[in-house]
């Protein structure tokens, strides 16, 4: 018996067949004795009906008006699935974010949540009501309807389990888990049983996206025990099983003692490259490339500096592939004050990156990496590290060779 | 320079084009330097479907979570025309029931105003805000979300308008204010230019729904001035023009000195007559016979008994044709028992009445009414009166007849 938030998303709560389906896998829970605290999405496609809705209004709708229009789908949800789960004889009662006062700041459209005034939340468990509580959405110090923006509903579960110091919290998405790559590119690709949320950040950033980042940032700085599992499984299937089914997101003292040395393989091919070449090698001359790009409110991601030579070195880094005629625009104005000799950009590039907690205390995972590349032909064009990720650039039409050689390599393919 | 509470129903916001055009009504008033408070329903269609969403979980949906369900309907509206007088440059901000604190009961679905927290509202007017409110909603002083039922945004505008002391709740519907009768059944109808809270009840009692009876009766006790006016004239309409269109619904004070002697003729066709023939006479025996159609929760209208003879009377009253079948099982029993020779009933009724506080200081309405009646050879089967109404049952086949027969013997088809 223990105190259980459970999260569903806007496919799982997508039509009222599956919010019955819902209700059915919260009574199997509660069925057992546990306290449930359901936090669901809008129902899929609702949001994005919402905001073209406001967009036919006014092109760029005020933030604060739009997080009053959008926040209503999941208020729709909490009222379907509380009625859902009484029709199945259970008690239940929804809260709003503005209810529950979830409160945030105030940036609207992208709101963080500050705190939870969890004691209502409490009572009704106490009486032996599940609560749902409509995720996303928040309310400011003023009053204001706030919202988290795209994937907020994964943060509001893990904030109501920190703050309720839940045992577990479960997001049920459309996946049955975190896999060591996409399987897509290696049907070999196994879901790993737990991994730790720097692994999972890691893996995010390189395109990995089961959860939304902040959801695990947020679960990574309170220590909420996270577990990714299907909603696509029967409703049915016995408890004992789907609590340890799906992966667990937790810190690294609760992972396996043999923690894997490499937990996965992402990759991601949305970037592009960009390389300044024979720029002076002097104090400054990273800031004056990269400042002009950021004030265009650009994104970049590796940057890759080489040791100069006879005074002048090279200077890459990726952007968005999108972003990437606006970034040689602005570096051929930047080109010529630095003294630069060439801009180049390179939009057939992909990025594959290995991650792993284990990579801290074990030598030579690099090399084994940069060898098992170097076999299958591939040319490394640029490298970054941090302690426990390595990423290497490469030509994009070698991407699916290097996930799975990397995979196979670093003993993958095997069952946990 | 006035604050005026205008209330759009959900046919004058049910699409994004209409949104715009209430927006520039809205636009049209500010600019002549009126405080607008604007009070929305929800797009028309969005109630309906939010509760078939609801009935679909839940044949019979649980109150408290209808409620959260279904004021999803106005929160959105409000957002929208926020951001379309944003769009038109002016200041704008809404709230929700819950946010403005209109407090309520706590009958779920069909929840009483107590109180209205005006001091955000006049804070913003201050601050040059156009301040739009989602009608139909509030929250109890546990902080649940209620909804007013059917027709709510109609009382949410004029308690507005009561709190704020605004000079006029003015309310867009698609007609362009209250007639003498229906002008579909005789087209020479006149838009009445004023009338008195108390033959607008009447009216409305007798089926000429143009408002809700409870904002009526709210506006009555407050001595709000409403006005009831079209949301399909041009937005550009001037100001001067649309301020003394419609139909004033006022008190009887500020109403003409020369008040017509019948404001209107209404008439309601839904209803059937129940007859209770040869029942003895005593005490007890309305008691007896109307408590058991009471507890079936069937509404019943006019009554009539007659006086008694060799002490025995009939009995008889109107209830909904809906409900006559019901009616006359529940009475099949009472029968026996209260010794009453025999219960018929027909469904070939209709009610129509005569509506005007001009009655209550001339004699000879009512014989007036009759004798135009009998001439038209339309037999009477029940007389009801109140001070200021005179109703009367009669074969359904004749009601055009009557209700253009005594529109004309009262000179309503004059222009006022």
């Amino acid at each position: 018996m223990a105190l259980i938030v459970q999260k569903y998303g806007g496919t799982s709560v997508g039509s009222v067949e599956r919010i019955k389906n819902v209700a059915r896998r919260v009574a199997k829970w509660k069925g057992k004795g546990h306290d449930l605290v359901v936090v669901v999405s809008a129902m899929s496609g609702e949001t994005n009906r919402l905001i073209a809705l406001a967009r036919e209004i006014q092109p760029h709708p005020d933030p604060r008006e739009l997080d009053v229009v959008a926040a209503t789908g999941e208020q729709v949800t909490i009222g379907l699935l509380a009625m859902a789960l009484m029709e199945l004889g259970l008690k239940a009662r929804s809260y709003t974010g503005g209810q529950l006062r979830v409160l945030t700041d105030s940036a609207f459209t992208k709101a963080r949540i500050l705190k939870i005034d969890e004691e209502s939340v409490r009572r009704d468990l106490t009486e032996g009501y599940v609560v749902v509580v409509a995720g996303f959405q928040g309310v400011d110090a003023q009053g204001n309807v706030t919202t988290l923006g795209r994937g907020g509903s994964d943060t509001s579960g893990v904030a109501l389990a920190a703050a309720l110091k839940a045992r577990e919290c479960q997001i049920f998405t459309d996946v049955d888990g975190v896999y060591t790559t996409d399987p897509r590119v290696v049907p070999e690709a196994q879901r790993l049983k737990k991994i730790t949320f720097e692994e999972m950040l890691e893996m995010a950033s390189l395109g990995s996206k089961v959860l939304q980042t902040r959801s695990v940032e947020f679960a990574g700085k309170y220590a909420v025990r996270v577990r990714v599992l299907s909603s696509l499984t029967p409703p049915e299937l016995p408890v004992e099983e789907e609590a340890v089914s799906g992966t667990l997101i937790t810190i690294e003292e609760d992972a396996d003692m043999e923690q894997a040395l490499v937990a996965g393989v992402a990759f991601n091919r949305d970037e592009a490259k960009v390389t300044v070449l024979s720029v002076p090698d002097r104090p400054g001359i990273a800031y004056q490339i990269l400042d002009p790009i950021a004030d265009a409110n650009i994104e970049v991601d590796v940057i890759v500096q080489n040791v100069g030579n006879e005074g002048m070195t090279d200077f890459s880094f990726t952007v968005h592939r999108n972003d990437l005629k606006r970034t040689l625009d602005i570096l051929q104005k930047v080109r010529v004050h630095i003294g630069a000799r060439e801009v180049i950009g390179d939009d057939k590039i992909c990025k594959v990156g290995l991650v792993g907690v284990g990579m801290r205390s074990h030598v030579g995972v690099a090399s084994k990496m940069f060898r098992a590349l170097a076999e299958a032909g591939i040319n490394i064009q640029m490298i970054s590290t941090s302690e426990i990720k390595i990423t290497v650039v490469i030509d994009e039409k070698y991407m699916e060779l290097a996930v799975r050689e990397l995979h196979k390599v670093f003993d993958l393919d095997q069952p946990q």
